[in-house]
């Protein structure tokens, strides 16, 4: 197995990418190709130990950048990393592609390259939240914004599939973000968007409230990809501040209390990690015909080694191929039904 | 001034309720209208020491639940004590309204009965969020969904006329809740809401991501009551579920831990005051004609009596006739310049 990866993407590209890539050649057994400028990604390289790890280097000239309109730069740039790179997949060189540039850039990429799945409206970003009883998994956090209630329900089927055949839950719990439990509590979106969930082949539990996403109620919470960025970046910021004012509340406490935070500093570490989104490396864009993970823009090193091994797990789980068969089974029953 | 309490509105309704009304009447000189069953209401004042506090009893007969549809119950149950409080405000009789009961039903009798300002397309809740800048309020965050673009420049006027003279900043900065910084990025709704803030006379900054949020880098941040409500419950909780983390990993972590837990104890303790929401006991409804706080289900007797604080300094700013002038001023500047 083969992953691609955008050498250019992020906020720290190509230098984090790079050491990324390495450490999961390293760590995670896999085959790397990284896509970008030769001789800088060789550079980088050069300072590194990496004898006979299966690392290889493919040249792009162009870069796409976070303020350019995704799908026009995708079309014009046929040189661009995370095109060259979605190439690779395409033409069946590698398996799958991570990137921590332009989620826009991506995304598009993936569309007009890859192509949609047929019977997917729209592709979503499925983004693994941490909670205290385990991952939830929220899409759309970003593809789309404007969605109709056909994108929510198909959103709610490619989650639960990713969520069985990649997370190895049983039967996961998926719920719609929505202002309230009962079935009537809504938007015209969500109002609608229930109908179809209720009927589709999965353990559809009814409405997700805000509350419910952080203490991990559902193992896939669907919603429209504004509402998702939103609450993603928030979810983000958010424990950050919270960090940010204990640390300050200890600076500018008592002695007594300084030294209970240097004696409670190993379990407030360790409840960092639990709680670091990097851990996951990424998030699959679902509905597309090929395996694409999107990493945040501030992913480091260790950030990109462990996408590097989401997307093996993501490849190894077939499910681009089992969301196929789940709409063509729908459609074929539909048909019959007729 | 008098501000009245529905009694019977809230989880710990009505002894939470009585006991924080007559907290507030001790420690913020208000004189209170308590609004529902009598008996019941005596019952529990009888066994506080209220010796000429000015409190008076107003009977009201039904209550309309959590279940109910707000409207279709505030049209039927005349005698629900949202109802019959909101009226006393409608009469002259008191000056402001706080009500912890369903918050469509406080939303539907406002309307109803207050009537919205001339001008205002839908009324909002404008919730106070505490950052680490201080407070910053979010509207709407839960009276209406499927906003227009001109209810959402509507709120920015609103919130930052409300920030202005109930939270005394001066020339609030009124961000639009979005998914990128770019004038061009977002969803059909804040595209063209973006177009009428920038036109409003506010301090209007540009759009607000989801990050921004707990950062306090807005005074006032506008978006849809559906998004509002989801980004608000979703707030409540994470920081719920961070502070029960952090209390797991002390039990399950080692005795030095715990040891170092104890003496932090203080400090986290003032940090918890500073993030709890109930210290600001309600949120304004902004854009009807009267004053109205809505408070939380789950407040308790601080709450409320925060709650009556907050509806006198409401009261005192005199906002709701700020609305309505400003609202006036834009009409005659629109046909002066026609």
């Amino acid at each position: 197995m083969k992953i691609t990866v955008d050498a250019m993407g992020g906020d720290f590209a190509p230098k984090a990418v790079v050491l990324g890539a390495i450490m999961a050649a390293k760590k995670h057994q896999a085959e790397i190709v990284l896509v970008g400028d030769e001789a800088v990604i060789k550079d980088i390289i050069a300072k590194e130990n990496v004898e006979n790890l299966p690392i290889e280097i493919k040249n792009a000239t162009e870069v796409i950048g976070m303020d350019e309109h995704p799908a026009d730069a995708v079309r014009v740039k046929k040189d661009a990393s995370v095109v060259v790179a979605t190439n690779l997949v395409k033409e069946g060189v590698c398996d799958a592609v991570v990137s921590a540039g332009s989620t826009g850039a991506a995304v598009a990429a993936a569309q007009l390259i890859l192509k949609r799945i047929r019977g997917i409206g729209r592709p979503a970003i499925a983004t693994p939240m941490p909670t205290p009883k385990g991952v939830t998994l929220m899409l759309d956090s970003g593809a789309n914004v404007d969605s109709k209630p056909e994108h929510l329900a198909q959103s709610g089927i490619m989650g639960s599939l990713y969520a069985e055949h990649v997370q190895k839950k049983s039967k996961p719990r998926v719920g719609l973000l929505n202002i309230g439990e009962e079935e009537t509590k809504g938007n015209e979106l969500t109002k609608e968007a229930y109908a179809l969930l209720k009927d589709a082949d999965i353990n559809f539990i009814g409405n997700a409230e805000g509350r419910d996403v952080p203490k991990g109620n559902f193992d896939v919470v669907v919603c429209d990809g504004f509402i998702g960025n939103v609450v993603l970046k928030f979810a983000e910021s958010m424990a950050k501040t919270i960090f940010f004012l204990i640390k300050d509340a200890i600076k500018e406490g008592s002695l007594l209390g300084k030294l209970g935070a240097f004696l409670l500093m190993p379990t407030l570490k360790g409840l960092a990690k639990r709680l670091d989104v990097a851990e996951y490396g990424g998030a699959p864009l679902l509905g597309v015909q090929g395996y694409v993970i999107i990493s945040h823009g501030s992913s480091d090193e260790k950030t990109i080694s462990n996408a590097v091994r989401a997307a093996k797990a993501y490849v190894e789980s077939n499910v681009v191929n089992h969301i196929k068969n789940a709409l063509t089974e729908k459609k074929e029953t539909l048909n019959g039904s007729v």
